[in-house]
């Protein structure tokens, strides 16, 4: 695997899906699977995938396709799934209580320890495995605890401020639910924002 | 503007970004904008801007950049947002719940009717200007009630059966949270998928 060499967020964006394919048809059962085949699941074409694996190295065999455990290992490897996450939640809102107990990315090793809002009342809402502390408890918490990624699921107007309140406490990645992009101007800081309006806007752009 | 032009599905992504930064413009009183403002703005390239917008025929001038107000109508009318749109939630779990009360996108005419569960005691949970009916009486409901887009937000098993009962019906707009993509052979269906674990994961790999 060639580690400098820059890959587009295209060609990223669509590993999550390669892998999502090459679990169910290792859950399926099926042993070996052609470009063509794993193309026509994603609605793209053969070449496209060829292409797209050449930036990791070679994975498959001409005329023998890929072999499924071992190519949803290699990117499971790739994404960095073959480690476990440990996650909290700012905000327990409607959207940060679903997330709570949202079990669709814990087979993966992605883990909600504990979530975080200042009323201390929404705690009712949350899953038995998921520790509650008020906002004011966060530092001290971060502290003490491993944290591999922060999601925000604030309101709006407080998701920068808490965006760098994690930052000064070392905490670098941030899944962000609040309905405003996160960026800060610094290179350490990975975010990734979730905006769902512009998939229903999206939708309604296919509508017509 | 040539309506029969194919649009590329990376342009039609980045419309419902220009709208949500023009929005902020206008909030903040500003009538102009160049092409380079914006491209700083979204972290894109001026000519990327130029040439996105060159698909949809002339919005600026040279030299003088773009009207915030007129562009943003533009775009809004592009995407389809200048009609309101009526929904409904098909699952009322913690995911389907919390789209219930969100306000993110009401603003822009998408408004939530109804929402449909086999467990009526989920219906507690939803806000009080959503209606709430059992599964059964969702036929009932589609022929007496306009409907645009369907969000499913039911359990993974659920969800395909739940898209092909919803296009008997005459649905073919669906906004899919189910931890699964639905995709029918039927080219009147439009569905976007929302795969809450792969942007995840692209986290996950940019974080190593």
């Amino acid at each position: 695997m060639s580690k400098n060499k820059v890959i587009s967020d295209a060609v990223i964006k669509r590993l999550p899906r390669y892998y999502r394919m090459l679990k169910i048809l290792e859950n399926e059962g099926t042993v070996r699977v052609s470009s063509g085949s794993l193309a026509d699941m994603l609605n793209i074409t053969a070449s496209q995938v060829r292409q797209d694996f050449s930036n990791f190295g070679e994975f498959g065999q001409q005329g023998y396709g890929y072999t499924v455990s071992s190519l949803k290992a290699e990117i499971a490897g790739i994404l960095g799934l073959d480690k476990p996450h440990d996650m909290i939640i700012i905000g327990c809102g409607n959207i940060g209580t679903a997330l709570a107990h949202y079990k669709g990315f814990t087979d993966d090793g992605f883990t909600v320890r504990a979530a975080f809002d200042v009323n201390p009342q929404v705690a009712a809402g949350l899953p038995e495995e998921v520790a509650f502390y008020t906002m004011d408890r966060l530092s001290e918490y971060v502290e003490s605890h491993n944290v591999d990624i922060a999601i925000i699921a604030t309101q709006k107007e407080v998701a920068l401020s808490v965006a760098e309140q994690l930052k000064s406490l070392g905490v670098n990645r941030i899944w962000n639910f609040a309905p405003t992009d996160i960026s800060l101007s610094d290179s350490e800081l990975v975010v990734e924002n979730i905006n769902m309006s512009d998939s229903l806007f999206v939708l309604s752009y296919k509508i017509k």
